[in-house]
């Protein structure tokens, strides 16, 4: 739970042996705090030829509050700017020792249709990066390359990906770098996600990819909407919500305005009970994998119905697969994997998951590039991505969106547990040379949660800092 | 090119010192030789419940020459084994002290439709993996997720991979672990893929997963068909050929049987004509960049049409984004993305390559994880990705597969000149502790080009010893 060297290097004397050493030094990243702007200062704004998102993003901008400062390749933005009331100006370089003072770069790349036409989006970050504050966002609108019209238009924005990658490691300083590729004619559909990644909330994110489709629903939102309190009136489900990453998904749900019901284990009633009455939530002593617990579940929630499930409950039963007993094998199969299916299944038959609702299945990077001894975890993890990818479509129909989280090495019990060496090589490999904390797998499911969320679905967003491990 | 510490560890003084220390011993991997038998030993074979592939896996082995065992789990294997004139008996694990006996595992996971069923994969690889030679081969066959017919079954499917993965990270001692997902009625083409991943031509070929779709091309194989020239009578085009991994690629391909026209800037004409005149063929000095370049290509190679085109030629201009100049920006993008757009244009336009033909692409680990001072070189090679992805489906009406190959580190002159520690890095963090040869990714290349992998279009397999980097 304690990253010392991360303390240490930030402390007066710290900083300047570290500074004298040579040292890698990582940031203090900036979280959301409720009692600072989420939202301030500049954000400069580039864009390829014919770019299609400029004024969707002109919208989000002016409601955020912030300033924007337009690159010379967006020149579309001035007229669109003033005509959303947006205070605007041109974007100048700071010169070399005075202060960074922009806070995010933003470049819409959808309408780049051939590799040709890249090279905009090298200058403006060529221009820009060194402007950037400390824990400062980069954010890359393209189009979704399934959905181009030519193989020249969808190379073109693969290529995005490669780039943004690389802006990410190279960034450093708490900044994050992510990719959104938009889907023809849902640019209406970019603010929760865009609001999301360009937020403290996303301090640990960085190096993804989030694809937004057209989704009718999200047209519903208007200017009304309660941006501080998104899930005001809704009501979530989190399985292993007594302690540690499932309680900091409990605690972050109840302050966005959710009614919780969390379930644990009997054996953990003390704790569930505890982290509950914290957040005026519901407390259900289950074991997930009892045969009847599915049925349970969906009876305990059917009354009032559900809008959101998490799917957080998991645990790891580590050896190598030639020492790896038969039982630790079915346990971390069942818990980990089978048992969210069944409970899904469950809610899906009897109706209780209510039309536009949002499961969130909790994944793992382990699950994406295996793991020496895991080969457990490993597969149900995979196999937890294989539920979001194929329960997308047939959900669809019914606005439910399901997603998943895969979390780096974020710092918790388990974690302090690991031997030194192994932690601390986990804590530094990935961009921010740091672990995550729980609330930032928190603040990611929450935004898959949000009501504006519901162009995103089928999708496994990463929670790891930008780990350099993958597959 | 040279490995000194694999060299050292393996030689008798260096052996003894690393047992001493317990310092990492990279297995010398053993690689494909003209003058040693390619398949020899023994093949272990497991299956899930209602395995699919089975029948077409048995045919395979017998026309390999290997010897087969079945695992209690594959109780139907015996008679299918007899049927197909194969030699067979019960898998027996060895004893402990005895020296591992089996060359290959494969599992049969193609009928598992529900993540309650996963076991017998467990079963299969913690009863056999021990008994498993140096150099071993760990293959599994599933179900392409995408093609199930129930959630339940793409789930299960797509758990595989995070098993495999973890299985190539447990495995050491130069085995590789890959995983072959079948499409319905696509078990009759799993020949070609399944040799490469059990021959010691996929020596630096791990943790992959490769797709194999129903292709009518495919059937066109016969008992008669010669599996050691498998490229006779084709023409070949590979840019960048003059040295390296192009030169590599350039003799492999020459090696299977095929016409090579080598293809490289004017400046490396001699060393060109070098590498064409060892393999009898034909040496083109062109600068792919020029505006007349695909034109010419097209036309020189027009009167006898081509087969096999290769994207190899490739650069790298490194500097981190803000010091990085717009040249630097422009040559890479345009040498290692736009002018492969530019020449498949020419040939296709022209109808040079000929329906039935394989283009395969160079991409890069970098193109897939981005990387610290190349945001032009992954913008590239993620480009390339975005190539197969959006071209594979219009090719297949005329039965022209389009493929990357993504190397990790591999041992070139490139990699002698970085700084130690870098190379060193680079070098240990796979699954098989060293950085590939060019060979290796000239065999994955000629795997692709190969008559028999119809079934394969639109991926991209890493060449990277299963690298720790990954997205």
């Amino acid at each position: 739970m304690n990253d010392a060297y991360l303390n240490f290097v930030n402390s007066p004397l710290g900083g300047k042996l570290v500074r004298t050493l040579g040292l890698p030094k990582p940031e203090v990243l900036r979280r959301y705090r409720a009692d600072q702007p989420e939202f301030d200062g500049l954000v400069a704004i580039g864009a390829g030829r014919e770019p299609q998102c400029l004024d969707a993003l002109a919208g989000v901008i002016a409601r955020l509050g912030m300033t924007s400062v337009a690159h010379e390749s967006a020149a579309l933005w001035m007229p669109l700017a003033a005509r959303h009331g947006l205070m605007t100006g041109r974007f100048e370089p700071v010169d070399a020792g005075s202060p960074a003072r922009v806070n995010a770069l933003i470049f819409d790349a959808s309408g780049i249709d051939d590799s040709r036409h890249l090279e905009p989006l090298y200058t403006f970050f060529h221009d820009a990066l060194r402007s950037v504050a400390r824990c400062g966002r980069l954010v890359v609108l393209g189009r979704t390359p399934q959905l181009c019209a030519s193989a020249r238009q969808w190379t073109a924005q693969r290529a995005l990906e490669g780039f943004v990658r690389s802006l990410g490691k190279e960034a450093r300083r708490g900044m994050t770098a992510n990719l959104i590729y938009v889907a023809p004619d849902a640019a209406h559909g970019i603010e929760s996600t865009l609001r999301f990644l360009l937020s403290p909330r996303s301090a640990y994110v960085s190096g993804q990819v989030v694809r937004i489709e057209s989704a009718p629903a999200v047209q519903a939102l208007t200017d009304t909407f309660d941006w501080q309190r998104p899930l005001a009136g809704r009501r979530a489900m989190v399985t292993g919500a007594a302690r540690g990453i499932g309680a900091a998904i409990a605690h972050e749900l109840a302050a966005q305005g959710a009614h919780v019901t969390g379930i644990d284990i009997p054996a953990a009633r003390d704790a569930l009970d505890s982290t509950m009455r914290h957040i005026a939530g519901t407390a259900l002593a289950f074991d997930i994998t009892a045969p009847e617990a599915p049925a349970n579940i969906a009876a305990a929630l059917d009354e009032k119905g559900i809008d959101i499930v998490v799917h957080n409950a998991g645990i790891t039963k580590d050896k190598t697969v030639a020492k790896m007993s038969v039982d630790a094998w079915r346990s971390v199969i069942d818990i980990n994997l089978s048992a969210q299916e069944r409970i899904d299944d469950a809610l899906l038959d009897a109706g209780t998951l209510r039309d536009g609702g949002r499961i969130v299945c909790v994944s793992s990077i382990g699950g994406i590039a295996g793991n020496v001894g895991q080969i457990n975890y490993a597969a149900s993890k995979a196999g937890v991505i294989g539920r979001v990818e194929s329960m997308a479509t047939p959900l669809r129909a019914r606005g439910i969106t399901i997603n998943a989280v895969a979390p780096g090495f974020i710092e918790t019990q388990m974690t302090a547990k690991m031997p030194l060496a192994i932690r601390e090589a986990g804590r530094r490999m990935n961009s921010m040379s740091q672990g995550g904390q729980p609330v930032d797998v928190a603040q990611t499911i929450a935004w898959l949660a949000h009501p504006g969320s519901a162009g995103v679905t089928g999708q496994v967003v990463r929670v790891c800092g930008q780990s350099l491990i993958g597959a």
